[in-house]
């Protein structure tokens, strides 16, 4: 949540926020949806290795302290334009420590515990809408750049395949948060959690360190 | 491609087509239209079992007989109202034919080639909006009951499994078309169907015929 909490600290000393640099002054409400949108736009186009926090303050007409001061990093910036209701950080923290050996029903018990809690509907609607609007870079940009870089960098063996693997996880999750929340599929969508997680974490293992073809 | 071919023959014939029965009397790609339109609405309220076509011409204002004359079988007027550009039957010939060894990479291999083919947009276009309509039911409707109800029944064993096994290769599938089509994640989006034949083939095959936890 620390993406939130920034944002809450922020409206409680905006007394003390730098003005906006432009002539435009909206209010601090309307200043922070300005970034948003314009943060969303541009990491949806330029992805988030490359949208610059320099270039989305300017084109809301306000200085890259402001965006620090409102939303913290770059990251959190994007988990709130992405309007995540979990903080990446605390989700990804049992996958980063799991043993390599054991990183597919790790990632698959993990991400089914996330979307199963009370954030899982704000989840699955983010990710609908992403859909609806065809704002899918986003959802590419969150997946690669935030919630399986660690992993691609831990799995990328033979070098060069790290992206190929998490690839492949990417879409047999995707493909339950799909069936199992979006479709609701019987008997996917109410199976319990730890039947599925026997079911797919073998086939996320083999992705993540099983042979690959030449 | 019958459906299609149905209808487009029903227009050449149309002036020995029946009147519509109500009073109403909409023009001819009107009641084509109205019986599309309620057809969607039925199938996706009642799923495809339960939504008869004489529920559906009753609610169109026309006879059965003109729903038959300009859509075939039940069958077809659903795969017309979700507007599939492509014949099921068709499609499905291969996996049907395919040794039980070794359905999982023939299912991969032809699911991708319709992907990859022509009709390929289409039908990421149909997905896609039927997840922003929010009509997933006529997803679910599509997966369970036209593309997959034969092959559950193969893959019964022990029985009472076949639909949470292919209930599991849809979630594969549908991640598949996710982030190779919707998502474009590199390098899935540009892998050769072959390599995610090789890949993924041994997981459908896993789901469709290896063990499940009790």
């Amino acid at each position: 949540m620390r993406g939130r909490r920034d944002a809450s600290a922020a409206d409680s000393v905006t007394d003390t926020a730098p003005p906006a640099r432009s002539g435009r002054r909206p209010g601090r409400s309307g200043t922070k949806d300005a970034i948003l949108t314009v943060a969303r736009r541009r990491f949806a186009e330029a992805g988030f290795d490359r949208a610059s926090v320099r270039s989305i303050a300017s084109d809301a007409g306000v200085d890259s302290a402001l965006v620090h001061h409102y939303f913290g990093t770059k990251r959190d910036l994007f988990v709130a334009a992405v309007a995540l209701p979990v903080d990446p950080d605390e989700t990804l923290k049992p996958i980063l420590a799991a043993d390599i050996d054991d990183l597919g029903p790790t990632l698959a018990r993990t991400i089914l515990g996330v979307w199963d809690s009370e954030n899982g509907q704000g989840i699955v609607a983010a990710f609908r809408s992403m859909i609806a609007s065809g704002d899918t870079s986003l959802i590419s940009s969150f997946l690669l750049q935030i919630a399986l870089r660690d992993t691609a960098v831990r799995v990328d063996v033979p070098a060069g395949s790290g992206l190929e693997r998490v690839g492949l996880v990417a879409s047999q999750m995707a493909g339950l948060l799909l069936t199992r929340h979006i479709l609701e599929l019987e008997p996917i969508a109410s199976m319990p959690a730890d039947r599925l997680v026997a079911v797919v974490g073998p086939t996320l293992q083999r992705y993540l360190t099983g042979p690959l073809p030449d």
